[in-house]
């Protein structure tokens, strides 16, 4: 090297392990729900920001029943390409599961033209028509959000869990809060502006990594 | 809505607009370079992280040289998936470009694995046998920057643009500050630890945005 910017020597198999360490280093004393360090923490592994240790909001046994019916087979609905893109489908797969993502179907967009909404809510009404143990990691669309909520009340849709994080200035603070007002349905929740395809991914992520 | 929450009347189609308004308003009289406003603000409403206003370094010309070499039909390597299924492909094959991914190539983890390096790496190697303008788009690993350091210094590669926004706790920092110390490679870097795959594909989709 020419320059004076030194490398931590480590190997590539322990380069993740050694982040985890720093993570939990860096937290400190900092109080995280037992039985939740696992996806806190992956989070901030995701994004190097720890404010995910202030503001994910998980609902009471919202992990075991996600793990449970994982382990049992539930597949995974995404708002978007990227989060498809990120989530372990051979681990999920193990299990029995498999990962939809409907947003660059021609019936989902149809189906948003016609209703004047966006391909994000109308896709979370195909989801519905499915009929099975599902769970929702919306990382982008706060109107997808929107959508499961009015599914719920509606009596049409009972989510396995909602990992509502979205991301971004127009909705999404309040879309989270609207899947917190729900009485009976597990979510694990960003709450605030910050999120992503990539946060929703890590979430499902470490929710298979917790099977094993 | 049974709730006190209020959502926003936006159509859509307005979604994003009105983002980048909030944004703009937020941003109030911070300084950012003239040329580069479209990435910052992109960076920010990807990650609804106003730190991007501060932490984007852009090298004299970079933009303007990624946009002629896109315009002219440059291609894309990115060090994930999920970057890859980010970056608006339609819009860069209007001009000619493609995007690469090795990451999941059996060559690679071949190479990888015999040279007790990363997968990232080796398929940066594989980039440089190319032989093409290319434009390097790394969001996860920093060893993929290190590796794209050495072959410049070796005189094997000679990027377009190199789009340093890896994340993590692992010679994330360091190996951002070795592709700023290359005189002659234009770049874009995220410094310091924060970055990630839906920050890489943005910046992409903004410098394609410019073009039109």
């Amino acid at each position: 090297m020419e320059t004076h910017i030194e490398l931590e020597k480590v190997l590539p198999a322990e380069i993740e392990a050694r982040s985890f360490e720093i993570i939990t280093e860096e937290l400190g004393d900092m109080p995280l729900i037992p039985g939740t360090e696992p996806i806190v923490k992956r989070c901030i592994h995701t994004s190097a920001d720890f404010a995910y240790a202030r503001s994910l909001h998980f609902t009471e046994g919202a992990v075991e029943h996600a793990l449970e019916m994982l382990r049992n087979g539930a597949s995974i609905v995404t708002d978007t390409q990227m989060g498809r893109a990120g989530i372990n489908k051979a681990r999920l797969a193990k299990y029995g599961g498999q990962v939809y993502c409907f947003m660059s179907d021609e019936d989902v967009a149809g189906a948003a033209k016609a209703g004047g909404t966006t391909r994000a809510a109308a896709s979370m009404d195909k989801a519905a028509s499915l009929g099975e143990p599902l769970i929702f990691a919306i990382g982008n669309a706060p109107t997808a959000l929107v959508r499961l909520y009015e599914l719920i009340q509606e009596g049409r849709l009972r989510p396995e869990l909602i990992i509502g994080v979205p991301v971004g200035f127009v909705n999404v603070v309040q879309s989270k809060e609207l899947i917190l007002s729900l009485k009976d349905t597990p979510s694990i929740v960003a709450r605030g502006r910050k999120g992503g395809s990539n946060i929703a991914a890590c979430i499902c992520n470490a929710l298979l990594y917790m099977l094993d």
